[in-house]
């Protein structure tokens, strides 16, 4: 039998698509995506089993995909590979608004969980710009971190269990509800972050917070990174209200999207070297922009604060957060922009951005960083001025000037965005050989067929 | 050469014991912990790595140990085998307030980086109470827990990074200091809560939180855990306040402390079926205090408080907390008790108590559990009224009573104390068999020679 009758017959109740079908769907934000010969949609835990077992038995690289905004590559797929499409598990099984838990299928896409949450006041404590595609699967797959991170962890600090099949077709089944556990090695950790690579995460328990019944916004213009982050530090220090976001915009950055959105000049205090987008709940609107205003005028002549306004309708707020969140906008500006996700240790965000400036102006007097990003984990993001995609040894010599010294500083040279195809060969050159070897032996003892995500993280095709 | 002086060639620089001192010393919570032929107090990783390779080289168990405050056998040792004492390891390398990272050896208590990190109103946002004893490296290698866990998750998700010495003598290094990194697998989370099994965690970077300025500290009495927990939702739904700890004793646990104590009768309101210990975070103690006193009275009816008391002096606040902290006196009532650990999920509380209550009594008319522990994450700590140890057959018994149900329904029959050398039984059969043989593989694959930790959490002897 060919590949598309046997996956039908291995998988009766999936939806199967073959790459015909494939072609004239949209494959997400990656268009190496639809690049497999099938697809297949599987709605049940043992349906994903069985089309497991089905590519072990015969060798053929499976692939999980959830959302498909993934932006390293760990989705891509090609000829002869079968695509896992967690799309058909996208059930909300279980909210114990009680015990604060939600029980979802991997295909569950974030948006509805945050909106099954809030009915509950309740949240599930991680949000990103993809909330609308981006899948709870796919963000455990990534661990994936956003905007609330430096409060509440990355996706890995609210899973409390999951779900997933292995590269044998067996279940490995840690549903756990709870946050205390310790009875013995906790390898849900393994799945989370391994990118499908290690086995494919069907169900998944999750923490939920309590929100805050309101909030509130502004937009500070500063004179750099450092002056942000000690308004941030401000604000971290109070009880009486819960800062849930700081995202730092730089010029280049914030004028390219003052344009692009079509901002009027003076609608949003925007001429300042840094704008710093600040997120802030408390028990009622009034006490949230009170609290703002306040701490914003308390730090402002410590932290040289150049201009900031709070905003004073849900509108205003939204034109402050399309500035931070539409990037897709610089795609429009350039083909293929190559792009980074770096996490800079110690605070030391304004002499990072520095040194890639000149470094970058070193490779190609035309190259500039739009950088914008994460303040309060350090987590940037980075595109150049360029199309893409580059030569090889063009995009090795960027990376050197991006990653130089992140790793022994304790930063990352892949924050929240994941290895996946892109960063495969910056894995091999900054990642420690001794957690690469034994990376490597992991994959090597729950994958021995190399069938789950082939050529992803780390392992060759 | 004998065992002695060739550790002391070995590692020159480190203070060496032998049995005989061994045993004119104090070990511990627990007095298996001094059963070794030897231990060894290195004062720098080469020095761990030179003692990993000498075990490693003549099959000799090695035993790493912090503070001695284990509470499942975890540090046990017998004769043969020798102590890593990592207490040689003891300083805060780096405290950075800014980036609110704490880079300390394993060796470091919990109090005294408590200390360290106060200075800057910072804190590693985990606490217990062993914190002048315990110690950062043992806190991890056993994913502790403690009392604000609910908040900011257990040891797991407070470290960023650590360094950990393997068992061929080489060093895992991953002294991340950022909240995201997602470059590859995550393996640092192999060695937070395998209990020196895998490796010896020799230097850990971890989160810092800014602390609430002042607290106050509330008891009140309830008739049951539901009560109490209605209580908890409340608090948790305001943003103005920060609850740091809710902690839950039921009456016989209560009555025993209060007699072992010594209190008067009145001079705190105990006399309910259950007992809350509420810590409430603000920005003043006033704030504290009186959102303490509003929201018991706002909650209330509904929540049928019986009785409640705000601390109003720091005195009084002790009070309160030494009846849940100072256990060891239900350790001066029975020799030795039966004692257990458990997660209890969905928030179930008072049926699993009433449960467990009854299960008991079928074993032995005469057993009757002290219930007590971290209500807000399900967490309870439950001793038998009977003297200790007890044959194997009846210990299982009352663990099958304990333990039911609990993995199926995603709680854990070990929630924070880890599994050690005490719940290895219960491991082996209450605990997920995929899970299992997964980490059976692991431990093969990276201690091939099984001399980390010999007989501890997955292996044989």
């Amino acid at each position: 039998m060919s590949l598309l009758p046997s996956l039908r017959a291995a998988c009766p109740n999936a939806t199967v698509w073959d790459a015909g079908e494939l072609a004239s769907r949209d494959p997400g934000f990656d268009t190496r995506n639809f690049g497999a010969s099938a697809l297949v949609r599987p709605t049940d835990t043992a349906s994903v089993a069985a089309l497991v077992k089905f590519c072990a038995e015969r060798s053929i690289g499976l692939v999980a995909q959830g959302g498909r905004t993934g932006l390293a590559g760990g989705a891509a797929t090609s000829a002869g590979q079968v695509i896992c499409d967690l799309g058909g598990l996208n059930r909300i099984e279980e909210i114990d608004p009680f015990a604060r838990v939600a029980i979802v299928q991997a295909g569950t896409t974030l948006g509805a969980l945050q909106e099954a949450a809030a009915v509950h006041g309740l949240d599930p404590g991680i949000d990103l710009a993809a909330r609308g595609s981006a899948t709870i699967g796919g963000m455990v797959s990534t661990n994936a971190g956003g905007i609330m991170a430096f409060r509440n962890g990355t996706m890995r600090h609210r899973v409390l269990g999951l779900e997933a099949v292995l590269p044998d077709g067996r279940t490995f089944s840690d549903l756990t509800r709870v946050l205390k556990t310790s009875a013995g090695y906790d390898l849900k950790h393994l799945f989370i972050g391994a990118e499908g690579t290690l086995g494919i995460v069907t169900r998944v328990a999750l923490r939920l917070d309590p929100v805050a019944r309101a909030s509130a916004t502004a937009l500070v213009g500063v004179p750099d990174a450092a002056s942000a982050q000690r308004i941030v530090l401000h604000f971290l220090g109070q009880t009486g209200t819960r800062l849930t976001a700081a995202e730092i915009l730089w010029r280049r950055f914030a004028a390219a999207m003052q344009k692009a959105l079509g901002y009027a000049p003076g609608q949003l205090p925007l001429e300042a070297p840094c704008l710093l987008v600040l997120g802030l709940g408390a028990d009622s609107v009034e006490t949230a922009r009170a609290a703002l205003e306040d701490g914003l005028a308390a730090i402002w002549e410590e932290a040289a604060i150049v201009d900031g306004l709070v905003a004073s309708s849900e509108a205003q707020a939204a034109a402050m957060w399309r500035l931070r969140e539409e990037t897709e906008q610089i795609e429009r500006m350039h083909h293929l922009p190559p792009s980074f996700d770096v996490s800079v240790p110690g605070g030391a965000l304004d002499q990072y951005v520095a040194r890639i400036e000149a470094g970058l102006k070193k490779i190609d007097a035309s190259y500039a960083p739009y950088v914008f990003g994460h303040l309060a984990d350090g987590n940037l993001h980075i595109s150049i001025n360029t199309d893409g995609p580059l030569s090889h040894e063009r995009h090795e010599a960027i990376e050197d000037v991006l990653y130089a010294g992140l790793n022994e500083s304790g930063g990352s040279f892949s924050a929240e965005h994941g290895v996946g195809l892109d960063k495969r060969d910056a894995y091999e050159r900054h990642a420690d050989p001794v957690k690469r070897e034994l990376a490597r032996m992991i994959k090597a003892m729950i994958d021995p067929g190399n069938v789950m995500n082939p050529g992803k993280v780390v392992s060759g095709e």
